[in-house]
């Protein structure tokens, strides 16, 4: 499973935790505006916005998990089984296969507003890369530094949200999971008063009680709850480092540690976690095995190239010996 | 507030979190064999055994907040306010300030029984080091690889615990923590089961259900939780990078980020995170402010020496770009 | 707010319990065959099936909160607050107003089956009873002994929903209350097994605690929880007495005591609970200010008659002096 | 398990729930003044305070589960397994046994301080009724209109607590119980304030609310939080219907109901509720098949008699039939 949120400090920062029992080969991936995107449908991209973010590359192809494109439009794909639908072949829409949705939105699009359009315009089309890479179940958080969306395309048809927390994780609906928000909103990161009874002395014993009730686990719904309050609750000066240095302690919130969540014979780890500085195309990632922040910068890459740039995620721990 | 840990994979392994509101000029400090202790009883230790750990000094005199000596024996001590209760000057034992309780027990003692021993002969004596620095009301966790105690003096008098979970944090008592845990038995990395009514179908949307229950706010009774529940069910190699790495992630998810835990005006956060391999003094750190782990090697030192060695935290984000 | 239930041992029993801070008058009505039921449309029905509920009467109409017609149909209508929707009035459907909508459906209707096919027909008009009454916003349960199905007319339409569990309470819609259940499936009668860390003592210290999680406020989520687990968990013998009984026990774990529920400056309480054997038509109820049952019984009554019957609510504590 | 609680309006009242998986026989018993009380010490009580309570009479000996005397005084033992602890016969002290306990203190105390003294001098004697009732391992509530305490013989001697918020149940001991109410401390009758986040729109969509986080189980814990946050909160006027009403209100928040807490082969059901106006001798209670509420006084008896007088507890519906 997975979490992605938004930050706004000076910049505008974008990005996710990647949950699962296994690594697929992740690279930071810069695709250059001449890198020609072929589509199934036939049709292609010849130039187009650069991208960067987290893929897997198959048959030379960019699968990103995240990505944002030089104008600041950021998009990340999670999970979401069982609820995701995706149609046939559409007689009169594009067809665009979920692999293929990050490439198109953040090739063609400048910012959320436009994203919107182009998603309402084309048929989110039910085909799979390979016979080994089936069909993901995916929703989408789409975000610029002025609006962020969810886009879910369940058995009702599209559904676009607009996303006021930053925050997106797994099941259930964008919906429902915002609305069991309201459950939590007595929350704090005060210490609680005594409202049980005011003639019995009840005390925090402890600091941080006043967010008691705050759920711990590593299922979607807690992580959405918990993402969402220490994010909101987060506070840091608005400098490059302070930004990012707090983007990463929010998702280390929801991290998943290998043993607390079995999957199938193994288990759940967060694989990688990203943070972009959309404005500046600035790229941070850390993996489970190695805790040190890695970086990537759009601006240092000729843009203009055809030919993706690879860089393979850093996976030791990188320590820094001090005697 | 603070949480602390153990962790046997091949070597054995203990650290603790520091949550603060700010730092007090923490170092990694190595007091080597000959560096004179002097109590405040009159007596002193003019060798001992060789101890790192991190410390603020004040007037060249380590203030140890965990430490670990040559032989392998661990100490830390964590915030205990309104329960911890330290004895006027006894006329019959040794007298022993708060702040002098872990040269004394780490420069004595060889391993956790010894400690045992030691501490039962000893008065923990309710003197400051300061003016400015008053008692700090602490207990603590004591450890070797076989072994882990809790040592808490309170007004009843001393208590020590065996600590089978190798967790501690901080209010309320060691044994209320311990069997507050039951009420978290049913807890599992495993998904759930349908308990509820068979005749309803009930499924898991999300693998982590398991574990739906577990507390996620930082108060000292839900870090005991979460810490323990973390640590337990955790896996990885034998090797050093990957128990360390391990103890990272399990300290991870009770780090504190600034602005979820209201302190008067300030916000606690996790100063730092250490993690020391006890068998080969291997002395392992990170700091809210740097994600990046940072070691210092109790072997690399003069251990035979005089004067306190000492590597002042580094608190700025080390980011390694890689174009 | 209210829960309402359904039960099924040898004979088929339906009831709810009515939250509200006062009381509007509540009795126990018999609505005869012949009674003649003026709609606001213009139409009327002047013979209909019998019904006996509770309902509140004003200007000689018989303002249902509960019903159960001589058939065993059982209608409720529960607080949907902000997401009940009715429409203007239709040119093409029959329009029924919302507080007409017990007594057309039970009036014409023998099963659930019929009251589905019967509600697709129409118009849920939001004409209001009077300027002092305005139109009550509510969602329905109604059962049979075979099917029951939970109505709800929000901002999207008609829902009609299978209702499995045979429990409803108030918001959130029932497709959102029926998934949250998800989140306790692994509640239990029995005591939990130690799934934490099994190399650590954990131990019941209580009976009862494999049902820790399940939620005791009085929010309408958490009751339809609470109401679903204490139901599907019930276990009684098939007679009358011990049928009743068992029903009145669940509905107790639900109700609201004066003081615990804040409504304005009054509180909520649970002004009546009710149980009717849907088989029989032998309806029974207790007050707030009444521990003990009444019972009214259908067969009772003339049902061939044109005028209500009416048992005003006991509401003064029969208490069964021994000596 | 079982729940006590005391209150106060214009009378003192006092009961309790009794949860077991079968009954033994429970009785109404009024032991007047010159029944003689025969102590296995060899000692006696020739005259004493009249009693009324419930109890199960074996060889024609009252075994008071909670009984009131004729000066107001009240005492009632709830189960406490695993943690009482009795002694071996004292050769110093009065030897008193558990099933004598409530005879012997309510037969010579007047009141709450009285009893503490005398509690202070006795042994509890570990000695069983009969090979057939082993000791029970209890903990006692004992009241008057003007203090409460909870008494304990545990492995560590006797505890005996001021119990300011008269509620008592089971496991674990009673200052765990206590401290274990802090973590409550921010629960309310009145609905939740936005805390979590001003920026986001959260709204309470249900009354109730600003309870949740009340546990809803029947586990002693969970009894014990659920029974304080419900007495200390209700309200009701002065008068004895009131009251009465009020008091079985409350203790109807944690009845159990049969299939919901598995007790070996069984389950556990609230077998008797009871509530004394300890005021006026006036004993009410409640069995699981009677909702309606039966009486006993006991200035109706002859308080100068030898011989036990007994109402067997009534134990079928008595409904109302209204037609």
């Amino acid at each position: 499973m997975c979490t992605a949120i938004t930050l706004k400090t000076k910049d505008f920062y974008f990005g996710r935790t990647l949950d699962l029992e296994r690594s697929y080969g992740e690279e930071v991936v810069v695709t250059p505006r001449k890198y020609p995107f072929e589509f199934r449908n036939g049709k292609s991209l010849k130039t187009h916005y650069a991208i960067i973010g987290t893929a897997c590359i198959r048959d030379g192809y960019p699968l990103y998990y995240d990505a944002v494109n030089e104008k600041g439009l950021c998009m990340a794909g999670l999970n979401f089984v069982g609820n995701a639908f995706y149609c046939e072949r559409s007689a009169s829409k594009p067809n665009i296969a979920q692999f293929e949705f990050i490439p198109y939105i953040l090739g063609k699009c400048s910012d959320t507003d436009e994203a919107e359009r182009e998603i309402r315009k084309i048929n989110l089309w039910n085909t799979s890369y390979s016979k080994e890479l089936p069909v993901a179940e995916l929703h989408w958080i789409i975000a610029d530094a002025k609006r962020t969306i969810t886009v879910e395309f369940v058995r009702d048809g599209l559904k676009i949200y607009e996303n006021e927390v930053g925050v997106l994780t797994n099941n259930p609906t964008f919906d429902i999971q915002m609305f069991n928000l309201n459950n939590y909103m007595s929350l704090s990161p005060e210490s609680p008063q005594n409202n049980f009874c005011r003639r019995i002395s009840l005390v925090p014993y402890s600091l941080g009680m006043g967010a008691m009730g705050l759920p711990g686990d590593t299922s979607s719904q807690s992580r959405f709850i918990r993402a969402a309050f220490t994010k909101l609750n987060s506070v840091s000066g608005n400098s490059e480092e302070e930004s990012v240095n707090r983007f990463f302690h929010v998702l280390g919130n929801v991290q998943q540690t290998r043993g607390n969540c079995k999957a199938g014979d193994d288990f759940e780890i967060t694989v990688y976690t990203s943070c972009c500085n959309a404005s500046k195309g600035l790229y941070y990632y850390t993996t489970y095995d190695n805790h040190c922040i890695s970086a990537v910068a759009l601006q240092n890459e000729n843009l203009d190239g055809e030919i993706l740039r690879r860089y393979p995620h850093k996976k030791s721990e990188k320590i820094d010996l001090l005697n």
